[in-house]
């Protein structure tokens, strides 16, 4: 039931609010009435398995009593600029330290994803004394200058024309990969060959990092080969290049591990968090440095600031959140949780329009084709944002939200990424809609025609 | 009295916590254990007046019980993501628009002052389908990629090499310019005639923007001179060049009026603002844009975004501190108290050292020099950031401290710009701290053998 108010709320939002990423003529935002654990209700009474995290950050779910609590007691504490010192930013730090890899040593606080990153740029830019900076394709690194800047698709265009020095370089993509390899291990070899030889075109001494999602996210969850990661390492290490991970979608538990790094033998120089620091509590971002670095900036000045650096109430929600993690065992619980997840979507792939399934932990992506035996994607590369507004991937979601699975598209992947929270039974509940959304969508726009449950090719 | 969880505060602070724009082994932090209104008490049980409002966003004062209340209900309502329509993101754009100038129509919301920077300048280039970017020499507008770009000052170094397109004008700053004014007038024209010129040379089909703080806050409140602000929004409106007026420091009352803006008679196209939205309770930052520029926007893609953009909680406790203005009238009284301020200043133009003062509403400067005739600088230009730790410029900055008066200085100027909540008599009270700062650091430092308070030139 639409309250008087909801009508007002969206005729404000509509008069006054700029959205992201869209064309506002294009915006037809829901309102969320109620929300609870991996569930929301909208403005119309309907309940949705919120299968994104909202933006893949509500890692301990809507509503959380814990955090609701922490909010109460904000009071106590004064708010202080980052020139002091606070016991919450102080112990949010400390609680971070202890569950990165074992030579992290200090900690940056920043706003949200995007500016961490800018600042892991400089950082890793003042440390090294070099300025060109690596990173990927199909990589989303945030939407400031630098972020943009890092990233590797399209929402990189309105950055440009962009940065001296930043340079670009391939993420091992198997599914479209047009080489065949015989292992993981064979591709890892492929793809770190081509990357040994652009740092040696680029010139390894004027290489000051090489900037990766541990796992990229909203490209696709795209899993790294057997191997890359650790030969990544190698590399920065033979050429003194600083290894920096953005682990602000993939970090936190998402992927069954604190950090998503800790599927690989790696340690990173830099780690950039965000998102399930506060699961979306309270804005909140930051760099992690390693002991090195960390001792460097003991005689060199940091040249980086921002007004909420290490936020007094941010950090405080900060700590709460990750006693929650320990609390409700949810690393653990997303690993196992991945499982039954990765089973459900293995059973995917008898459906005509899967082409690929992507999951580890709850960090997962179908990606859809029109025809499994060309691959030929659902859209074409960079149809998204406004461009394939009444194209095949926006008329599935839409799908899956009328069946009350919420989630979000990138190019032609769907992203299924859960609170932590969610149970088995709930998953599969879940995955049961996915299913039955699938299935209309073959139906009414895909083959209309066929038998959809023969096997293909 | 230190509590020993100080001890351990600070401990952990330094071992986990890296601090913004300083060498570590050169922070010494305090703990704030205490604070209310304009004051605040360190872990020492010593008594501050804040006359920075900590980083010139605590307009409201600390521990503002009805934003200590408003985080009690924060649980009452559910965290969305940008996509969905909130009550409290509604509600805060509409108020803002309300009072921002009448052509203004939309907000989109970002964390804080950079990132906002950034997205105003991703915006302008959408809009205009131009690239070059015109900011000012002596402005602060963040460290992300782009609003470091956009900076004037030394600490945009470590985002260089620099983004293309990125070109800066001189800040008329008439306490050292060597040519000689009649008038405020004459001073504009000269300025505007510069800038005219660097515009011709630039090309103006190919600039976007002319991007400005207001009056330049960090780098010592420079009041523009009469005619200026109307002369750049000549050019602008001309060349069919946006002005952008970040008001990230001088917006929300502190100069006497809603926002800086309002003493000229010019409209900008674009308004950045972050600081005194929120006042620094809960982190939030945003780009107010002309009705002009929403209604583009209906039709292209806003290709810009963040996932914290509206968050819930800060744009609840937006909607709190705008009200707070209003109900206590702080923008009437900032203007009063400024008059206050500005006498008090005048008369510190007795002392040898004070140079120049500036003042605007609550929002002051003061400018020291080693001698008043040859206007030499207290420390050189540059000097700032670690590089004078031992010099002159820290050295006062202790005094006033060890006064209870608490500021920040940048270049040779101190900061003044208290909670707008300061009264006649606090304000009197903490200017008699600043004089008798003045007087010890004189004796001790510049002119031991002097009689100081004689005329000087
Ligand atoms: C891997 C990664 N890095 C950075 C960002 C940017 O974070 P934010 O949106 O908080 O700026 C995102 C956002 O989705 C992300 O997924
Ligand atoms: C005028 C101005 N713009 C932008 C900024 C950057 O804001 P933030 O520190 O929130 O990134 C500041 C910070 O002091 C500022 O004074």
């Amino acid at each position: 039931m639409e309250h008087i108010d909801d009508r007002q709320i969206k005729a404000d939002d509509r008069q006054y609010v700029l959205h992201s990423w869209t064309r506002q003529k294009d915006v037809h935002p829901k309102i969320i009435r109620k929300a609870n654990g991996i569930f929301f209700w909208d403005e119309a009474g309907r309940k949705f398995y919120d299968m994104c995290s909202q933006l893949v950050y509500l890692n301990v779910g809507h509503h959380h009593p814990k955090l609701m609590e922490e909010f109460k007691h904000i009071g106590e504490i004064p708010l202080a600029s980052p020139g002091f010192a606070t016991a919450s930013k102080a112990e949010l730090a400390k609680k971070i330290i202890e569950v990165a890899p074992e030579n992290m040593a200090k900690v940056f606080f920043a706003n949200g994803g995007a500016d961490s990153n800018d600042h892991a740029v400089k950082i890793a830019r003042m440390f090294t004394g070099r300025y060109k900076i690596f990173s990927r394709y199909r990589s989303y690194h945030g939407a400031t200058f630098g972020a943009g800047n890092l990233s590797g698709e399209s929402r990189r265009f309105t950055v440009e024309p962009g940065l001296p020095g930043f340079i670009k370089f391939e993420t091992p993509y198997l599914y479209r990969e047009t080489v065949h390899f015989d292992s993981e291990e064979a591709a890892a070899d492929f793809y770190l060959e081509r990357l040994n030889n652009q740092i040696l075109y680029e010139g390894p001494d004027t290489i000051a990092a090489i900037f990766m999602e541990t796992i990229p996210g909203s490209n696709g969850v795209l899993i790294p080969p057997k191997g890359y990661m650790e030969g990544v390492r190698e590399l920065c290490t033979k050429y003194g290049i600083l290894m920096i991970c953005d682990e602000v979608m993939a970090g936190f538990g998402r992927t069954g591990k604190m950090f998503a790094v800790e599927h690989f033998d790696i340690k990173p120089d830099i780690m950039t968090f965000a998102k399930g620091v506060t699961c979306g509590y309270s804005p909140l971002g930051g760099v992690i440095v390693s002991r090195e670095i960390a001792d460097y900036f003991d005689d060199h000045v940091l040249m980086t600031g921002l007004t909420y650096s290490g936020h007094t109430v941010s950090t405080q929600i900060g700590c709460a959140t990750l006693d929650i993690y320990k609390e409700e065992h949810l690393v653990e619980h997303a690993a196992e949780m991945g499982e039954v997840l990765a089973d459900r979507l293995e059973q995917l792939k008898r459906f005509a329009s899967v082409g690929d399934v992507r999951c580890i932990g709850l960090f997962a992506a179908v990606e859809l084709v029109k025809d499994k035996a060309t691959k030929e994607p659902l859209i074409a590369y960079g149809m998204d944002y406004g461009k394939d507004k009444a194209g095949l991937m926006s008329k599935f979601v839409g799908l899956l939200m009328a069946h009350g699975f919420y989630t979000y598209s990138h190019e032609s992947s769907v992203m299924i990424a859960p609170p932590l929270i969610i149970t088995a039974d709930e998953l599969n509940e879940a995955m049961d809609l996915f299913e039955q959304a699938l299935t209309d969508f073959e139906k009414l726009y895909l083959f209309p025609r066929q038998n959809l449950m023969a096997p293909q090719n």
